[in-house]
């Protein structure tokens, strides 16, 4: 710990109080900053630093899922194009790669997905999104429970799962053109909604801005939003959630 | 009949076909034009001329007022302020005015009303809307059947209502915020669903705009959309489709 | 029927209450719904379901395709590509495939085409719209006139249509650019007019929004709007217009 | 002229070539250009300056019309409020002012108006709107035709003018809402159209946006937009081009 | 149970299967979904039903708050006008009312509060929006840390109080103008946090849109968005949150 | 001429007063109002019809060309594709093509080109819609001067050329970004200005929506707007008003 | 300096290193990132806190006031209304308030003036936006020359003042409408222009949105652009760049 | 000087006053004005022109370039394709491409960099533009250090550089999706800050607009806002700052 280093050593009379001055004060926020953020890092390690790959020059992204590979035994790309998935795969054959969400991982075997995190979509046009959000939590040790196409045109559908998706610490809801599934759902749990609109959709979707619109008005309560086709988000969010609610069952990762 | 009349005068030599030509080149849409819409507007007379009165000038709206009252014995007017109805009482004593829909009208005692259209609104504050479309659809003879605070973030209200609703010829479905009601109800029944924007919310609704892009991105089939706050509009286009529905049940206005 | 089947099990005492109750009681909207919703299907079984194929896997499509055909007879999908197209004739030799408006069909021969749905586009460039509508329409079993290129900037050719356009039990418009078609239209006819706004235009048309926005603007009554190149949902909310027209008239107008 | 008398000086040598050249150097843009945008000024003197009212201080208000009556014998302003109208009239009592148009005026009386400019409007509320127009292309002395509430809703009103309309050098077209007037009008005329969206309207009208859209996008030729509710510019733009159409007639009129 | 007594009456023969069917047919969303619906409300009891003042009726605000007082014993209103005060207070004397926050509410005395979420702004204008989540969390029984006025245009004001927003289970951050708040927020704690824009600003901040935009863009992990204002639902979702993270400690209800 | 054979034979008996009433209301709007429009066409028949290029299937492409060069012994289209060059190059070998303006045409030779029309641009990116501007009004007959690259951000270069502007009956003003151009101009000339906003741009000029707002905005009086990138629309009306200034000066092409 | 005494106890013994380490970890950003940004506050000393007095609680206003001004000696309020003048002229009798630009302030007197802005409106209306610029930069110490109504369309006004322009070491360039202004003087400067855009106007203004996108789409080097009438911003920011450029010539702050 | 001569030429009578007169009156603006602004561009010749390559044609390209070349001994392209690179490297072999920041240059070796301008990032994908306003105000002659991947999300990496930021005349502060970075600078520096919004992101950061709007709502002082991606009118802009601030310390920090 380089705080209390300095200090013995002031006490010590190995470094003087001008020099220990002039240090603090030429570096307040690097070093200091930087050591409570890192002891904070440590703190919620359960979250591993997702690669958001797209856009990525080549060398960048090797040298990236390389690292941290080595260090954590496992590493979580979004985003990723096929020819990223191509060119990672020559150096780290066991890694995977999902074309419809552009997932690209390799996974520790056995880990265990605890909690529920309910992700549901409208159509099968919002998975990739859904997939996205659901393949993050899982990584961050979720258990997941996929329920797709349950649009509201077709209510009868999502009513016949609405038990299932109670029982969710969080829920995450997927959907384009007009968004409303996130309202219906608001009104049938007690447990946070997190809305993720598409862009999925034509006319006057506007690329997923109309699902937004609709999703932040809703009358419904306990749902927020995230950005349009944000599943990465989404699965971030629904694991925090998720990891409070599951600390009174038996303690969060044996604390 | 201005055209038969003139072919006659050329036929008797009473006009030359010099003098005929310069009329009909003169005059080809406005008097044949005019002559032709005439019949029209006589063939739809189910629906009398509503008035739009907001904005009117005060003589301007008394005079029309009192105009259609005196042919027709009976007037229907839409946005009026209190001021309108305290200025048309004094010439119409029998005039009503309902503060919340603003709908200032004498109506014909005894009007049969046929068919069945159903209004639905998602919450309370969504009323003055519906009421706009549900006196309309009446003035114009319909059977209205007004089902109000149905939202979808209260699912079961809507579900409760299912077979009312879906015995009705048209569906005027009005929401506002996330404007979400139209796709649901869209996927429960078989007759057209109109749906109608309000200006109902704050924030990223937008006046309403919000709404109206929810409904028009509706995934649901047989939806169209009208104005926000048009209920008028919505009432209008709901009678044109309860009377084809009727037709077949005992006859339009006893044809 | 399973709900009366497992009544009378329960009659016959081969289902014990218990059971049933926990059957009923573990799916009652699943088996419930779906019953009555299939009921419902069964009602309007003039709308077979409609593939939507933009998007949709290889495999997915060819099931979706193969499975529709096979039970009904004929299949309709709307926004195939070519190359879609192409994979569907492998299997189905007698698919047909407009390329204009990327409809993909067999339809039954000798099918039956009652009342009348009028289609106007503003523009030859709005035809593949149109096409998408009036052949939903027409798959629908409706009657469809086909009224091309009379946008209001050439009112004439509009006139010259009007008493063709009166007929009809609907009147779907579609047009992009300044979209003023369905406002003349509406003023003109007493049937519902359907607009659908076109992606078609350059600039401030905006994709159609602009289209979009005149339509909802209207002053003309009875006019509701669709989403932009929304030629689908227009035939299909015309396809409920005109058969609720249809109703009376066993064999509209002497057909 | 104080080019010319500069030179003359220079020429016989009361000035210097050095104080010539300082003199230019120092105000090469201000007396000049002053000089030359005067003349042109004069050249185009038919268009005295007209009064923007609205916000206009209460001294500057008087000090403007004060002086530009003196100079003209005549002035005119826009969107006048009564209040302004009240205090201008104590010092010029022979002002007059229309609470519509909100225009505020004195004109010389006995002007001549020649040629032909038409304003048409949609509707009655886009009336006050069209009278900034007309009445602004008046006080510069040209003829204008007012044709009110031919709105495309209702075809025939317009088709019945369309005579009136196609005489003039050019036609100003007001109208809120869908906002289509203009197209139309624009595919039966020869001389331009001005088109002038209104703020008139609800909803999706945007005050005034969507109308704009809607004549920006028009796929009629010959027409162009001023901003929403600019009377004043339409009025103005529309003087122009009826005087470029007047020069040829030596008196139109007396043909 | 109504289900269960149907049952037993059909295997009594006391019930024909056919009524059974005609029962169960008739409404199976109704009766069914309605008691599944109320089952549910009740176990999530913990949340008393919130009033919405804003536009309600005289007669149906007192209705509304007798009644919830009545049944338990407090009652909370958001977005109350100070007449609504008044008129409230005359039935209901010790009713409370926070001009800033428009909160109006009677809240049963020592109710405990527990867990922990913290509510920030950005700048002071932004406190009434703050408040309304506050006091809404804490009429749930959540405890609530207030943190105001420590927008990222004085980083240092935030990162003073980093350590107190990082024990919260949740975080509320309200921001209107730029909205980077939530931004930095996000980037400092591990608990999830509710963004919620606010109509503070002038100009190009479009009543909050611009704020809403920049949270929805967020960069930071673990940020989600509800509407421009809407205080009481992020105090909603941070209660939900709230009790999620409490369950481990000592229970939740068991208070 | 139909309309008086008919009446010619209607005064010979030839045809019954009946029948030719019934001939007239059948077709009133179609054969009159064609007639109308035709002889209207007639009169201004110096602008032969011009053909949008972009969008349009060959064989139709070829068979319009085709018609009106035979018709005409000329040609204009507008929006060409290089590739519907070379098609139309092998029927008509004579066709040229301008890559930039993506103008494609045949004129006859030695037209005279009378009156003044000033096109400008800011840039040298807004050329190829100056050029479509140009060469339609050059087409229509009309003498075009050219004045590029006088973009505000160089004032001095508009200034230098002013004279030559001003002495045009109808200005073009042609800029994308900030679209000043056409208020610098508007300020310093006589005559109208039309307003071309350009797609040219990046970022915040969201495809010419900013250029668009920028000229309508203008407070300079005489400029009216354009679609964006719509040189054509605007070379048609600059025709227009040539034509009228021209009138004066010797006849409107020797008549 | 609390760091230095804390480290001198330390090394003196009094404080244990446990200790210490407690204090730095308690509020490693707190005091000494608020001890870092005072003396980084103090050296920009020049700047004396503004207040923005719009939507300030009375008492809250009122202690700002007289703090601010005990401390300084002199006050500056900005967007402040009447009766916040009237209120703080209680306390503050010698306080002055602009009811144009809205500005409320107590400056001490004989304050020296150095370097030079130059602050340009458009049009009159834009000159309370300008004031509050001119205002705040003289507050600050800076000499400001305000160059009033030289809007774009009558370009000589601003041509008759470029050389005053070209003297300033930052240019305020504030317009409504249209905003070219910013791009023309742009265009003849050396050094930079703040472009202010303001909400004057109507119609397409949209509140000052059209402005501002003309002022960030300029093609002229060397602007930049603040919130819609945000003068004081632009005073501020011309300030910093006054400063920069006064340096050289006698020093900042020996004055 | 050419206004000299023709003085000359007057007083020594080998020019007539009249043709002096006609002479000036003639080009009043043209010659005078051009003559001041060649004037004023020699007086900032620090600043050679640059040239925006995208879109223009290879000839065109070429020529500017082996122009600029020759004149200057150096050159700066930015938006240049990799084709246009190559284009260009066959005539000047000495030409540099700069792939991500588009940038194509020859500079003079040996260029002295004085004063500090500090470019910022808010992550990796904003560098391209940042290296646009890096280049282009190190091509100026300015001292650039640049500071990448600060972003708001992960504020202590912002604050561990916060003194070497403040040592700038002028911050770049470049950042996509939410925008934040500006503000939290400008909170820290007591220099100008230029903020560059960039098209960076997905979904509601709508190509930049959002980054745009954050930075224009900012809260901070001493922020202004240039065009989405517009590095180069960033580093424009900075370098006039820097330059300011340069003049007085011959020899800036000694270097």
């Amino acid at each position: 710990m380089e705080l209390r280093d300095m200090l013995e050593k002031v006490k010590a009379g190995e470094v003087s109080v001008e020099e220990a001055e002039k240090y603090f004060a030429k570096k307040p926020f690097e070093d200091m900053g930087y050591a409570k953020l890192d002891t904070w890092r440590e703190i919620r390690s359960g979250y591993p630093e997702v690669v958001y790959c797209s856009g990525k020059a080549d060398q960048h992204l090797l040298h990236i899922f390389e690292m941290l590979y080595r260090e954590n035994g496992e590493v979580l790309g979004t985003r990723a194009s096929k020819e990223q998935y191509e060119l990672v795969r020559e150096r780290i054959p066991e890694i995977d790669y999902d074309e419809s969400s552009r997932i690209l991982k390799v996974e520790k075997p056995g880990k265990k997905r605890a909690g529920k995190i309910a992700v549901c979509t409208a159509g099968t046009a919002d998975i990739p999104v859904a997939e996205e959000a659901a393949q993050t939590a899982e990584y961050f040790g979720n258990y997941v429970e996929r329920i797709y196409d349950i649009g509201v045109s077709g209510i009868h559908r999502l009513l016949a799962k609405v038990d299932d998706i109670r029982l969710a610490n969080c829920v995450v809801a997927v959907a384009g053109m007009e968004g409303a599934l996130a309202s219906v759902i608001g009104g049938l749990v007690e447990n946070p909604v997190i809305a993720v609109p598409t862009s999925v959709g034509y006319g006057a979707s506007m690329g997923g801005i109309s699902a937004l619109l609709t999703m932040i008005n809703s009358c419904a309560n306990g749902i927020a939003v995230v950005n349009i086709d944000n599943g990465y988000g989404a699965g971030y969010m629904a694991s925090q959630i998720n990891r409070l609610g599951m600390r009174s069952e038996r303690g969060w990762r044996q604390k």
